[in-house]
């Protein structure tokens, strides 16, 4: 991998993500050498992916070049690359290109879209948690709208025109609330040749409640909010099937739809190599003490998504989102350094911040510890603490000139279809040869 | 296609370039119906798209959506199809989604790179006239970098890190340029344990002067300012070959490169299906009298890049740029409401505005027809022609955002390969599943 050997320990970090990051910050410019290894070239902001999935922003301004953060830090390395194996035996990460010992290493791989072993649904719906994915979801809600268009029968059109949004967390209602905003201010306009009422949204939530983590009094709201945008919200709903073509659930109700997003669940992306016995089984995650030590290793450690610290308030491990993801990676990057200089190392205690979600123009639900907020001043709580935690100036910049202009125009302009979605059903009129465009 | 039929008179305009627009908007709110078929859903503005490929701009700032474009117009119906042939007997235009009658036809369809027949160039350099192209050759650059720092072998690495780029018109002189500037201000910061000296940028022109079109100054002041920057220029070379290792030439020098950038030719994007004889061979453009109407046919019309108007000034059709295209689609668009009127047509006769190219900051070469500068201001009047001709008031903004920041922070942010490039040769180390990313 052609990385140079000093006399400083080597310190492998995997994943760029929110809990990567805080750990090489916290272990810049101290005598180690830091090795950050991740498959894409820049960190994703995921909050904001389905902004991008809903033509508001374009996905550059919320990916951020990794080699940048780091241009001016001693002894860093990055490189671009997937990690296969780790052979903890011999303190060696196995990668895409090539072998590289480690002193210390730090999984923090994050997490994946959970379809719960249903292949069928994992070959036919979209999910969302990467750029390309969410530009996928881009693409191919342009082109259905483009091939309602074009068929006569009334069952087809209304088919390519159903959007089924499978779960209820923060990402379907997200997702769900922009949708609803395209079908009011964007598509009549883009397709007057349509009857925009044939639109659907549905969302499908398994449970009673929308946004199950958060308060009572923002799952009410966030309903509420979505009703009135006309979205159809199906609650102790199950999706158990989706053939391409029709969507089949534990209820009566099924759903004929052309595009289906599953947001139904998330996985730890484990990497492969550690003992069996260190894995959560179903979450995928890894056991971690207090620490972020992974059980039965002295020098590896998972954080975020990737790990399940077991404690007494959060039993089956952290939430997989942002905060709890920085929060261990600072931490563990000052204890790593801690450790190295034979000093104490702090127990890991979560600082709980809260959660929020928007739905649409001037409406979110915002709940901080103490205080539970809905509607418009919790909408540009939301947007400014979004704001805040993008990195890079130049995104926050374009971010926000972006919603200035969505907000006043009530437009969405990055509607594009730049690299088609290849679809995998019978409705795909057009021949996609991707070399030609 | 699902479009109806009214009393009105069709007329049916292929292609959303420049050309294709500015015919359309000329036929607004007419007593005609208007479809534009394009195979994209957005407008390209191609000027722009080299920034584009260097990571200066998000593609989505250069592409606008082409239905937004005409959101309030009556009568306009827009389809995203590819055309696969014209039956003029009929008055039929064949396309992927179907087929539809017109009245009068407008073929717009620009143009495409001209590989001159070499089949093995084609498959291996890059090209550049759309987005998707473009974003190709941004992945590239940035992923030849990455292979860079993983060979031990000189020479390889020498390869990795040589662009060639062929063809010395405005295309190949901006593109020239930019690369030198991420060399200059940002490759050494990203990639501080490769020494960037060895990077090397060639502009390989067949002929003895640079921007051919333009004046002898402007020529003369590009390529000093090209070679301040440090770009290597080569005169009166001819490209022969390229087998994905070698670039070969006519002369006695030889390149061995991994990105190979073909800029040395475009021809017309001619549509199937009408007489051969109206067809010049070498260019592939439509011949087309003074008023842009096709030879032999008295309802179709070729404008912009694909239409080749022979006159005393222009003996081999206009420049293939923007200008003509726009002066030639408002024009037409003109003579059909005349036409359909009973009207007297007005004959093409091409404004010539001038042109300019921008090699780098503070560096660009402007002709207008009675003045002709170079240096600071002509890089800030090529920056307000280019800002103000693009379409749409979001793009603007975040394009001129953008630039203030480049400037500003010499940097270029968006080095994002969002998309890998699959290579087509030895040196991808990496397994490129793009469905997992």
């Amino acid at each position: 991998m052609n990385i140079p050997q000093t006399s400083f320990p080597r310190v492998v970090i995997i994943g760029g993500g929110f809990a990567g990051l805080a750990a090489a910050r916290a272990l810049e410019n101290q005598e180690l050498q830091v090795v950050l290894i991740d498959k894409h070239n820049y960190h994703t902001f995921q909050p904001l992916l389905y902004q991008v999935a809903t033509g508001g922003l374009e996905p550059d301004s919320i990916a951020f070049p990794l080699r940048k953060r780091f241009n001016d830090i001693e002894n860093f390395y990055f490189r671009l690359a997937k990690v296969t194996n780790i052979n903890a035996e011999r303190n060696i990460v196995e990668t895409t290109i090539g072998n590289l010992e480690y002193d210390e290493l730090i999984i923090a791989t994050g997490s994946t879209t959970n379809f719960f072993g249903n292949t069928n649904i994992q070959k036919y719906a979209m999910e969302m948690k990467s750029v390309p994915q969410a530009l996928n979801i881009r693409s191919l809600v342009l082109e259905n709208f483009e091939d309602a268009l074009l068929v006569t029968d009334l069952e087809e059109r209304l088919a390519l025109m159903n959007f089924v949004i499978v779960g209820g967390g923060p990402t379907g209602v997200e997702l769900a609330g922009a949708l609803a905003e395209m079908k009011k201010a964007i598509l009549p306009k883009d397709y007057p040749d349509l009857d925009i009422r044939q639109m659907k949204i549905n969302l499908i939530q398994s449970s009673g409640e929308l946004l199950k983590g958060m308060s009572e009094a923002s799952s009410r709201k966030s309903e509420e909010f979505l009703r009135k945008l006309g979205v159809d919200i199906w609650k102790d709903l199950r999706v158990v099937d989706y053939d391409g073509e029709t969507v089949r659930t534990d209820g009566e109700d099924h759903f004929k739809a052309q595009t289906v997003i599953w947001a139904a669940g998330v996985k730890g992306d484990a990497v492969k190599g550690l003992n069996q016995g260190c894995v959560i089984e179903r979450a995928n995650r890894f056991k971690v003490d207090e620490y972020n030590k992974v059980v039965g290793y002295d020098n590896i450690y998972a954080i975020g998504d990737v790990a399940c610290m077991q404690t007494k308030d959060y039993e089956r491990g952290h939430p997989m989102m942002a905060q709890p993801a920085i929060q261990q990676g600072r931490l563990l990057g000052k204890n790593i350094l801690a450790k190295l200089k034979g000093k104490k190392l702090k127990p890991f205690k979560y600082k709980d911040k809260g959660a929020m979600a928007t739905i649409g123009r001037n409406k979110a639900v915002v709940d901080l510890p103490k205080w539970k907020f809905q509607g418009v001043f919790a909408w540009f709580v939301w947007m400014f603490v979004h704001l805040f935690s993008l990195i890079g100036f130049r995104n926050k910049v374009i971010v926000f000139m972006n919603w200035v202009y969505n907000y006043i125009r009530f437009d969405r302009e990055t509607r594009l279809i730049i690299r088609p979605y290849k679809k995998k059903n019978k409705y795909s009129f057009k021949e996609q040869e991707n070399g030609n465009y």
